[in-house]
């Protein structure tokens, strides 16, 4: 949009709500639009809801999850189960695993996977953290929810190594047919897997 | 996501999120997550955008377009031809226009396009303000710059009656091949314009 069409103010918009994952340059665009002309209802909101996010949202200080309370709300909530640690790659696969009600256990949050084409080593990752919290006496497993990629298993097969001497077990998620999957789509591999991993009926 | 993971304060702003055109639930997670992990770089100035653009960006009393001055830049601008009001049904409209640089000329948005099946009359858009403006004597020629569709059509011949009286040419956009188009995805209502509507080499 050329600056002569609408006030600075209104480009600035676009160009950051361009920033968001999901929204290119032209949905940023009607976003903005939309925000302008639902004022009330929604630009209004949603700016008071970001205010109080930036300035209650913290990182919990044990498993990295993001809240407003630190410890967090998983990590100070007593009907879990203690002895359980799921190490995931990111927050977004920690609220993933809780919208399924998967597991009723505590988390790790690793920021990341190792990815050495990346340059992300072990200690821009809170590996350390994790492996500390592992020997502790309550835990007995150490659930690794990592991707099935390159980068995911890599820091599996890391962190697998360093747990070594934890008195824990170390456990990763199942591979097989996704529930609602069809056969034909899938990869090799993975029917590879769901044939060996078969469970009886 | 369940309640007990993440504060009210992330649950409210993925909710408002999710109003944006171009943002479903879970894309609204990933940017609200986006955000938090970019408090400084992109939530803080989003935040500060917003509210700039809350306190200062009005609608031009005068063509309907959106700025954070009334009357807004493209009205006031000396070197746009004010023999030509270009109508659009939305600033979105104008926008695309602008991006074009189609025409140099003034606008007038209507807000909207006739749709009885919505129960949107008349009434609800500012074609009589367009009625009035097209009565001024410095306007010779009105173009209707609306959709193709049935709406943006009836709209169209509903503008063009009225206008009837008034000493302007009114003028609509020319149907045929999108640039960059394959004839063999056209309709059949867009072939027969195209060669009706043929130009000269």
């Amino acid at each position: 949009m050329p600056k002569a069409v609408a006030g600075p103010e209104i480009e600035r918009l676009i160009q950051l709500l361009a920033k968001l994952p999901g929204l290119g340059p032209r949905s940023a665009r009607r976003a903005a639009l939309h925000l302008i002309k639902k004022r009330e209802q929604l630009m209004t909101p949603l700016t008071d809801a970001l205010e109080t996010a930036r300035d209650r949202i913290t990182v919990c200080g044990t498993c990295g999850n993001i809240d407003s309370q630190n410890p967090c709300t998983v990590c100070t909530d007593a009907k879990r189960d203690p002895s359980v640690i799921v190490v995931v790659a990111d927050v977004a696969d920690l609220w993933a695993l809780e919208r399924a009600s998967a597991v009723n256990a505590r988390y790790h949050v690793l920021g990341g996977t190792l990815s050495p084409l990346d340059g992300i080593g072990p200690q821009d990752l809170t590996i350390d953290a994790l492996v500390s919290r592992a020997h502790e006496p309550a835990v007995k497993e150490v659930i690794l929810a990592l991707n099935a990629t390159v980068d995911g298993q890599t820091t599996a097969h890391y962190i697998t190594d360093l747990l070594h001497n934890a008195d824990v077990t170390v456990t990763r998620l199942a591979h097989g047919v996704p529930v609602g999957g069809e056969l034909d789509y899938l990869d090799e591999g993975t029917l590879s897997a769901a044939i060996r991993q078969r469970t009886p009926i």
